[in-house]
């Protein structure tokens, strides 16, 4: 009988990671300078990110191999388990096999730390001393935290001031890991004294951090920025997601039908499945099903149009489905898919039809959570339940139509440090937001007049 | 070269548990009657627990089967990894190598559910509808609550007051998992009542949350209770944690040296160790390590005599390691080793000088934990990080004697819901307790008047 859960040993992992712009249907549309709108050049971004990761977000080549430096931490806690789902199955009655890549065994619960090691390593090369970056509720901040603690580099966390005072818990965990962490807005930016000026009490937002890691980089020779979704070059570190999971599926002999993850800024979805884009490309039966929250529904339905990065105008214009960069999603409890935009490169597959896309309100979603906990164990995050929810419902379709089709998901992260949310899912205290059509109208007019 | 982590097969997983009864160098004294202060028998225990767990209380088979219900929810997360510590062996630049077995990757995140499984399992079989428990941090508690919901029991978790106000993730947790969870003292039981009659304000504490517990299962036809640590069959369920790690050390070719786990009430560090002690009985030399916290340091400053379980002198007198039932540890942050007794099983060992221990106060204790969470990245519970300590300080011998020792610990459990300890070690405001010997002494004076 197959084993509940498939390793890989180390000798197994992947050595190279799989860079889609060698396979892309038809060129990436460029990112373009906020302030001239000409394409980005390697010296635009140079102030921000050191050269080799540069390299890559432009790099056509399709194997780019992993450096024996970022090889040797990753063995910390990869290859990481694929896990059969088997109680999960048997609660939902499903013909359908269910299986999860376990990316909440890493040292941050996530699967953030593969591209924060590989970003700390590229910088620890070229003699950046410190790295700045902004976090929400707290996984980008302490995937890189406890990424440059291995390098030996400073690291500079801009925390959104409200969670940085209502969850302590991720901030005690950076610290634990050496960073520094500052609520924001500061003032040990332009930017952070910019909006304390106006108001005092500020509460800060997502699009302020960054505003102030990003002042914080370009301040400091010493220093450069770090993202943690989006860009090209983190979904590229993310693809040893998708190549291990390749490998541990053909170690048993199954033949994934439909692949799912969730999708924030897109970077853990997209390293999950475009491993499996070039057989799809040529024709393979093979699903790539997104999932994003009915109050952020950028892929079901934002518009594919050049668009700000950031709300504050200040990052590279880029094409992209958006809901536009002026868009507030409420305050749902999966932080992470509270983005206004995608990855230019999930999008780009979105719009050439290789990908598809589903949303669900909270409460479908932590119901799917609770089954998944009750069953197989494990608390996942909330941005992970809501591929849990859509492989639920994938399962469920193939209970009616009798379908004994193989489910693939990407368990992105683990909920320990979301269990406020669960509580209030409890106490029936979690609102379902379907965000109005016509807001997103409204917000769809502020984009950029950029023609692609 | 060899792998970072060694895992097992499913086919590996050892199918029986190994009953260190049956190898005793001398018989174990009999638990007394706290009333009649007579041997008890399986008829005093009926009413507590069921008769499966009451059989392997005194049992002295050698190997007991592992049901098989029971290992099809134990290989949710079983065989867990054994894993080499290379960054940390570097970082103290020790010719040692070193070795942990990860119990982290439970559901619960420590060993405990490897208990609370089975005596579900045990419960479930013969009827019983609903358990009852203490839990303090709630470490024990969401173990319970884990294994209940897999065998669709009710679960009544006591946790004192003081814990469910200040630590309301670990609460949150055990009712994701669908247990009842009650700030103790209570208005649901006789015991709790009685409390809250002298002092409506009492913040509890263990002591009380057992008495509630057991007073529930007394008092209820279909509720049966359970204790997370010190009873033989407790111990028995744990021995899955040295079977895998011998088996792992084995598959590698590798002998270990000396075995490490922290104490609290015995069932992490016997459940590891034990496994190895016919062939230690038979002269091979392997050191058995077991290390408790200064302020409660039962094994290094207690007496071998017959004592209460608990402080209400309503549990079992036993024979142990104890620093009497009177005695109360300060309130460090290793909540689960402030136990004034420990195991009969393994203090009798201990007396026979096949167990050796050693005490620590809590500065160099997290100062250890830090160091791992720094090299290894994953970040250990404060009682985990006792044995993470000791494993240190003999890492660091071989490095002054130039000795190639092969140390292996027992990660006992993940820091996620500890976060707050190591915030206040960063802070510099940890004490160092060492308890003195003159309260030792003192408390010592109370203990019942049993010969043996």
């Amino acid at each position: 009988m197959e084993d509940t859960r498939v390793y890989l040993s180390e000798r197994e992992m992947p050595r190279q990671w799989y860079n889609v712009q060698a396979d892309l249907p038809k060129p990436l549309p460029p990112p373009l300078h906020p302030g001239t709108l000409k394409p980005l050049g390697p010296q635009d971004m140079a102030p921000i990110f050191p050269m080799g990761l540069i390299e890559q977000e432009m790099s056509q080549q399709r194997w780019i191999d992993i450096p024996v430096e970022v090889l040797s931490i990753y063995k910390l806690w990869r290859p990481t388990p694929l896990c059969r789902a088997k109680r999960l199955e048997e609660a939902l009655k499903t013909p359908a096999r269910i299986y999860y890549k376990n990316e909440g065994v890493s040292p941050a619960g996530s699967h953030k730390p593969n591209t924060a090691v590989a970003q700390a390593y590229y910088n620890k090369k070229e003699g950046v001393k410190r790295l700045s970056t902004e976090t929400g509720a707290g996984q980008w901040g302490s995937a890189l935290a406890f990424a440059t603690n291995v390098f030996g580099l400073e690291c500079q966390v801009y925390m959104v001031k409200v969670s940085y005072q209502q969850k302590p818990y991720r901030r005690m965990m950076m610290e634990t890991w050496g960073a520094s962490v500052t609520p924001s807005p500061s003032d040990q930016t332009d930017a952070g004294r910019m909006i304390l000026a106006q108001d005092p009490n500020s509460p800060g937002s997502l699009g302020i951090a960054i505003s102030e890691a990003v002042n914080d980089a370009v301040q400091r020779e010493d220093t450069r920025y770090s993202l943690g979704s989006v860009l090209n070059h983190v979904i590229l570190h993310q693809t040893i997601v998708g190549l291990e999971t390749k490998a541990q599926l053909k170690k048993i002999g199954v033949e994934p039908d439909v692949l799912i993850g969730c999708v924030g800024g897109g970077s853990n979805f997209a390293g999950f499945c475009f491993p499996f884009f070039p057989e799809k490309k040529q024709g393979k039966k093979i699903r790539f099903l997104g999932v994003e929250p009915t109050a952020c529904p950028t892929l079901t339905k934002g518009l594919y149009r050049y668009d700000f990065g950031d709300t504050a105008q200040m990052a590279p214009i880029v094409k992209m489905y958006t809901l536009g960069h002026t868009f507030v999603p409420p305050g749902i409890h999966a932080g992470g898919l509270r983005y206004h935009g995608d990855a230019p490169l999930l999008c780009l597959l979105y719009d050439e039809g290789f990908v598809e896309a589903v949303a669900y309100p909270q409460n479908p979603v932590f119901e799917a959570a609770m089954l998944f906990a009750r069953t197989e164990g494990t608390i996942p995050a909330p941005e992970t339940a809501h591929a849990i929810r859509a492989a639920v419902d994938e399962a469920i379709k193939c209970r009616e139509k009798k379908e004994e089709k193989v489910i693939v998901f990407n368990f992105s992260g683990h909920g320990h440090f979301d269990l406020a949310s669960y509580d209030m899912f409890l106490s029936k205290k979690l609102e379902d937001y379907e965000y109005p059509d016509e807001k997103v109208r409204e917000a769809l007019q502020h984009l950029p007049d950029v023609k692609g």
